[in-house]
């Protein structure tokens, strides 16, 4: 069960001018379910993807780079099911097979289309039941279809991850849609597991590279599940410039800004819903440290405390067993560290203040916060101004369930 | 259920001349059980300790590390069910009155007795149950007293941990006996939960020094639970030279050499052992980093690969979803790593083969190996001649049962 995550309505979704999207079911996940998501990018518009770090990155992570050197790109081609990922040489002429049938299909270049795999590591990629059902995708290309294709992506998830927002700029009505999957391997680096996100806005590229960027460090590099980089993440912007708003040449704009502002927004509430729908997530967990020296530290003791096992069962077990917090603190490997500066909370409740156990601190206190299925953990290391807030969930008997019997 | 690992049989625990070991119930477990140990260690002895690194370390570790500096070690002072870490200034007093109570028992300065405390962290120490319970101990102080003590200091563990073993030196039969307790936030860094090693041998300071930062830097620093490293490890290695051997003064002499092997060994039996009883632990797991440029770069990797939730849940279902191990590598941190270089083995089944899928791997041989309940992980990284070994546990159901009801 996701944590505090309704479903998104269909009706909610709105489609943006200049983004078609087909969909077809090619027997990679279960038979008859949609797996196969093709977006086509109209002619004029600028996009700009960030991808993972991991360096065993999947073969359409390598291929979809390579492309984008080359050539705007005309068509995203996104599986779920198979993740073609250490899949060597073979894996690289898989992805590119399934291109070649898009640019044939489509009488396009190879190096327009970007490929996005999704799924299950160390498989090859069944080629020829993506080129067999590539023709129904291509056929079906919508506008309105970001409700289906947002449930096509999903592979551990249990709710899509999709939200449509507005603004007005220069009198002109600005939609901006995006869509999300990732639950588990969820620890980003430069992106999520995938995500796609596109505005009728007209943006030139070196605006919606800094927007992307931007919005991809407060967001889906602020959260992590389960602490395992995946081999296959992958985040794209779009704009297609169909609004009729003039072109945006700076981000220091007052409309770029609140452009921006909304593209941060969708891209942190897809990150969120990614955290809230982690394998096995009873509870969505804020961890928030300040006073550290630069953001750099103040990242590294959150994630520490993020990734500990012993914190995320006390959490799932809402155990106010903040000895676990402080222990987690105290092996961050922050130099120089003052002990007798630090302070935690458990929301508002002070449980250490300056180093020692807060002297009005009581149990009753903190079992009522770590009752609640929202939890804010603040740390404050009294060593500067610098902050962050990074955002993860409980480890929970699913969780083992999950990744025991993915493969099953 | 310990994987491979037997209870230790009384009578194999052999005596220490020089080391008697008092037992109590100070009611601090569960009423009636054991959990405070006294250790007396007789005069001219040589005795050396190493302690955990977290930053948020427990009273007794500061105020042991103190003591030690002031004057050579008479007593040593272990309770089990509190670890007496995060209790501040508080916390300090009574890991202080423990060893008053002691010295005025024992009638010798405060400064040689060293305490330390293992269990649920954050709580203050009863004191006053401790003092009560103290001079059953002290009354009770004999040499035949391994077996009881091993079982005293446990906490979550479901085995005691002890081992004796015996050489001959100058003619003369040396034993070496040890003992250690620790099961859950296991990431000793420099020292395990509590492991505590005593001769009979005659050994100068600096030898025993030397001989035990080697023997902690191949055992309890190469293992790994859960990543979370303890508030209250300590490792203490006693030599009471009493059994009438010339003094071993130069850790290259040909007997010191045959003793530290010894030391080493019981060292690494007991960090084995802490793994095979690793909270919900059903496997035993090595992993062999091999061709680094460095140990450090190595053990980077084996520690990614131990720490990743998805490859100790997939070890846990005796799934070879070896693209988990992959990943892992692939986002340990390595500078300038080359994969086409990379080579993975599960046990002698090749499966990755510079840097691509083994082209003779089939399912059917990585099943076999994980069916296995020990199991080698071995990585070439195909850059030097550096190598470094660690040992881990898989993450099952009982892992988040244990430390979701631990204080429950």
């Amino acid at each position: 069960m996701p944590v505090n995550l309704p479903a998104p309505v269909a009706s909610s979704l709105l489609p943006i001018k200049g983004i078609k999207i087909g969909i077809a079911s090619a027997g990679i996940k279960i038979e008859g379910k949609a797996d196969l998501v093709l977006i086509k990018i109209a002619q004029g518009s600028t996009s700009s993807a960030v991808y993972t770090k991991n360096a065993f990155c999947a073969a359409p992570v390598t291929l979809a780079k390579q492309h984008q050197q080359q050539a705007a790109p005309h068509y995203l081609l996104i599986n779920s099911g198979n993740a073609n990922a250490g899949t060597g040489e073979v894996g690289m002429q898989s992805a590119l097979r399934c291109c070649q049938a898009v640019a044939e299909l489509a009488q396009v270049s190879v190096n327009t289309i970007l490929p996005f795999s999704t799924g299950v590591i160390g498989q090859q990629l069944p080629v020829d039941k993506m080129t067999t059902a590539l023709p129904t995708a291509y056929q079906n290309l919508i506008s309105d279809n970001w409700f289906d294709a947002a449930h096509a992506i999903m592979t551990t998830d249990t709710v899509a991850k999709a939200i449509s927002k507005q603004i007005e700029i220069d009198g002109k009505t600005i939609t901006v849609t995006g869509m999300a999957k990732g639950s588990g391997m969820i620890r980003p680096d430069m992106a999520t597991m995938l995500s796609y996100i596109a505005t009728d806005a007209a943006i030139e590229q070196s605006v919606l590279d800094a927007m992307l960027n931007n919005a991809v460090e407060q967001s889906f590099n602020r959260i992590t599940v389960d602490g395992d980089t995946s081999t296959n993440d992958a985040c794209v912007l779009i704009a297609t410039g169909q609004a009729a708003n003039s072109i945006i040449t700076s981000i220091d704009d007052k409309s770029a800004q609140l452009l921006y502002q909304l593209i941060a927004d969708i891209s942190q509430q897809l990150a969120h819903a990614i955290v809230r729908d982690g394998e096995g997530a009873t509870k969505f967990i804020a961890i928030d440290v300040q006073q550290g020296l630069n953001t750099a530290e103040c990242r590294q003791v959150a994630y520490t405390i993020a990734h500990s096992p012993l914190v995320k069962t006390a959490l799932f077990a809402s155990d106010p067993n903040w000895g676990r917090i402080l222990a987690a603190v105290g092996r961050s490997g922050v130099t120089e560290f003052d002990l007798s500066k630090v302070t935690i909370y458990l929301d508002n409740v002070c449980i250490v203040k300056n180093g020692e156990p807060a002297s009005a601190y009581t149990e009753e206190q903190g079992q009522s916060v770590m009752n609640q299925d929202e939890i804010t953990i603040k740390v404050e290391l009294g060593r500067g101004t610098a902050k962050d807030t990074i955002w993860t969930c409980d480890f929970s008997y699913d969780y083992v369930k999950i990744n025991a019997e993915y493969r099953t």
